[in-house]
């Protein structure tokens, strides 16, 4: 690791930093950043330094990775040109807009910059961001938001949740064959809860355990209804099972209504997201298990039509702090800078 | 242990035996057996014996647990008064109504026994046993059955996730309540699929991962739903996580239809409850974890209500190898010997 | 969980206290006291008590445990006649002694009565309790120590990794067959680590990890040497693996001095130990794993000779939080009241 | 994934094959390679191919993989010129040298071609390959043979374990300073056990629980020892833990006699592997943690002396399936020809 600080960028690279880089998102940035080919990672603060990053997350010990700093807009502006922001909801976004307002082409990670001021209130119990910044930003469901996302300077990267849900739904919402209540139960990785020493998060803990949590008040539930649009209600059971990464959502769709057969809604989903890098759609019938995208920045959908109950069952998978995170992230600067989407995003996901 | 064979009885103490004791449900029945107050374990049995029990089970080597042997039905109705038979769905069921026509009282821990024949060819594809013998079985959900397992010689032990949303529901059924499509998102600990050694089972594969099997076909759907009684469906999604031990179930139920007010409804499933020995009924508005109820005979049920979406959301969770499976076939043979409930059931569960 | 506080003994019950409840330690003695059958389990407390017990452990939310309270020596003394205190060392020493003093005969689960002052302050850095006390108490390896513990009042009980280290070479070291340098390679369930909240045993970061610790400088080295006597020396290494029970000690005794042959090994191993309640010394040339005690008070000891390279290898293990903390404490308090040795921790251990 | 069969070769790219593809070596192998700047994947076979290989290993799903074929040498010796043989042990040599013979530069990673035929017999206790070719297979313990892979046809990829012994001894063995017998704890997660479906390995069995394995009697000790040369002996125990990836060896090497202060071992160990792309000593006195390396081509080491018991201790870590296996493979493959030592192995290892 290297310890002499900032590095003179490689030419024609872009300069990136990572803001919040101690969090498992943070890092999460780092490792995919230092694979890729279009940029050099110049700048990697935390709000205090107190540790080096290599001694945290020993894996960016063989690396070569910018000393960790402490967080300072005027250094992070004069060393990059993009940065992601990956801080705790209620301090990432005002980071994030600030860098953006110095003219630094911003990701923010957090769910600052995703709701109108008044639900965000609402769902976070925080004090909003600048509402014209938030208006500005794009929010980074980048298969549904490539053209916004090519002229885009600063965007709500979604949340994990949320991007499991919403790439799962969104066919149904767009063709207007959702409404009602669709229930979501939905359950994650640890990660997700990020790296605070919360007891009920200690491997003695945890382990044979999992636990649902926030019931009915996830913060992802009005992210995800304003990204359906329309009438939709979700319910969001999230849970926190023994597994390290990963979301794996369940989402029960009330049919019956004659809206389509299941031939119709598997070609629906075929045709959405064919020629897409990274949402992959099962056969019919088939859902995917959590360990198929571990690793990587794709999405697993399954469908399955239950005739006996006549309900619309889906099944999407992500890594929490890839396509959930880091990764989505990545494939969103991708866009923003005309580059392929999967540039620096082609590693195969690991199994075992 | 015990390399003697057939031990002479306790003064008093019921002569037991269990069949079918290598598998994981099996070889619980004889850790609790082991430590029953009233009874003696006579008779340890299962199709092959080649290895010891104690080879497999280590946990079992500081006890005195008499020799695995080949099962025979004589020298099991010769040596006890009561078996357990643990086998797997299509064996077990035939071997418990032989034992039961020789006299032995016998519990029934696979699905065998539990439905009429034309409901159980369709969902399990293999030859039902019996009808008449079928027909003579009590379903043995304790709570639900004490009057008819006081004077019955044959039971058929509910499923696990039988059990877990069976206790969940049944209040609201039993008043008339429940209406519709009911949806059940269960997770599982990997314990649930037995010691056969399926690959997706590995630590290698199951670690850091998750999966939903038989969708739409898991042959405890029409058990629930015949325990519900009336018009009720199931839509149940059984998933396995990488645990060992558990069942969670989240279920779903569409309300809003005035039936009665939260407050009336918590207070149903703790006037339903109170007093029994092993279901527990969280405060309003919690819901349990996982582990729980490791280890114990328990079942935590939280009720909660979604004011947002008017769904009603219950939560229970059980160890599916005690309460789903030995420990309620435990509980079974107190009640159908008038013992007390709760006789070699009282261990606290282990957490961590 | 009984809210009423402190409840009327059971006729002819001693009445016990644990203080420091509302750690992995405590909590496991708070289970096994509820099912002892000659104690009443009087009064829980801890530090600070904000959180009720059952909220921070549910598996005790289906039994009836006194509530939690703040410590108070006072209390302690007027409820009790028994005490367990498994605070953190350099607290829990103190609070034991004082205890002790007021006439409660109490059970130490730290280090702090373990060792001389010196030894204490060399490798503990904190400061040793009153010499006189430390010396008073009775160490408290049962198995070695039964006579003093039928008339000892103060209890000083071994480290986890002490008890598994500790019962695997006594026997050579009693019989003048151990000198030189004994390598220890063991590995600790992560609940040998308690319940703080260290980011490094989250299950995000432990999860397919493993560490060494305290290299060279792990306090229950000296412990070890002291009970073994003599001359002998210990590099031990303690290391946590992804498991939350459990103590796996490997060890490595250079021989090939012709002391004796592997037969005379053995067969000093299964004298030393038959009858006992809880080791169980496995056939010659087997090794124990891990889970074989998980959840029981046993300690497995298998013995192999290494022709090829003449080093003669021992491998115990035990349940950290039974044999290695809570189940020998309650394991010395039988011995103390001259009851049966086994009272209370009859129950089979938990597999799978 | 594609299903159309062999593709055409990307332009200047090497056309490789895979044979034993579904093992976990295999499918590792195979997700690097596809990630492989320099190679185009032409050719994946296993004994049968019953289940499309992105069925078993759903990661692969996203990706483009050749059709898996059962495995006909003349297929693969005309569409490949450099094969990876990962079968079992018994088998895989075979192979290898038959596609060797065919004039197909292979590297074989099972122990069949690392040990003369007398040695192998009896370790293995299986027929040796032909001894010509065993005797013309390169070691390829890749910092220490990169002059003999330069010109190497055929290779002998180490095993796991000798991998993470070899590379942490030999620096001390290659300056004389290791003499004696050295004691070799060592750690893996069960992948290295593949994918072969032992009931000990599965997640009920092996969670919470560790095991010992072939004591005395791991046939990577011969291994081992001649590639440590000399008349270094060493016990090995290798030990699963509940873990996926990884190899945690801690090596005690009796010392004290003057050979070198703990500054010159340090110096040693630093100039060894300074400049190496995936060696990394650790700074003095730290050991590393086995998650260090997950997901990566790295093997950490750290020594640390023992002043009080006089010996040396070094720690080592790798991932069994990328340093240990299918990355070492690579690795051979690049310097076999004269590409840069880390062509498709730069992706930082995945933390958490």
């Amino acid at each position: 690791m290297s310890r002499e600080g900032v590095q003179p960028p490689g030419r024609g690279r872009l300069r990136v930093g990572v803001v919040g880089a101690t969090g498992y998102g943070g890092t999460e940035l780092v490792r995919l950043l230092l694979g890729h080919p279009k940029v050099q990672l110049m700048y990697v603060a935390s709000r205090s330094a107190e540790t080096p990053l290599d001694v945290t997350y020993p894996n960016l010990g063989a690396s070569s990775v910018p000393d960790l700093q402490v967080f300072d807009p005027l250094v992070c502006a004069q060393s990059c040109d993009f940065a992601f922001v990956a801080l705790p909801s209620g301090v990432s976004g005002e980071v994030a807009v600030d860098l953006w307002q110095r003219g630094v082409r911003t990701v923010d990670l957090s769910g600052d910059l995703r709701l109108p001021a008044s639900v965000y209130r609402a769902w976070y119990a925080k004090v909003p961001v600048d509402e014209q910044a938030q208006r500005a930003a794009v929010y980074g469901m980048t298969e549904w938001a490539s053209a916004e996302l090519a002229t885009a300077s600063l965007v709500a990267n979604p949340g994990c949740y949320a991007t499991a849900v919403g790439l799962a739904l969104k066919p149904l919402a767009a063709r207007g064959w959702l409404e009602g209540t669709v229930m979501v139960d939905a359950k994650s990785g640890v990660s997700g809860a990020g790296r605070g020493a919360n007891p009920v998060n200690l491997l003695g803990d945890l382990s044979d355990n999992m636990y649902a949590y926030k019931l009915g008040k996830h913060q992802h539930t009005p992210e995800i209804e304003q990204f359906l649009g329309g009438e939709v209600r979700v319910l969001m059971t999230a849970q926190v099972i023994p597994a390290v990464r990963g979301i794996y959502a369940c989402m029960y769709v009330p049919w019956g209504r004659g809206h389509a057969a299941m031939g119709e809604i598997q070609a629906l989903y075929e045709d959405t997201y064919r020629g897409t890098s990274f949402v992959k759609v099962l056969p019919s019938g088939q859902v995917p298990s959590m360990k198929s995208t571990r690793g990587a920045n794709s999405c697993f959908i399954g469908v399955h039509w239950d005739e006996r109950t006549e309900i619309l069952q889906i099944v999407s998978t992500i890594d929490n702090l890839q396509k959930g995170a880091a990764g989505q992230a990545v494939q969103n600067m991708n866009v923003m800078n005309g580059w392929a989407e999967a540039d620096g995003l082609t590693v195969v996901g690991m199994y075992p």
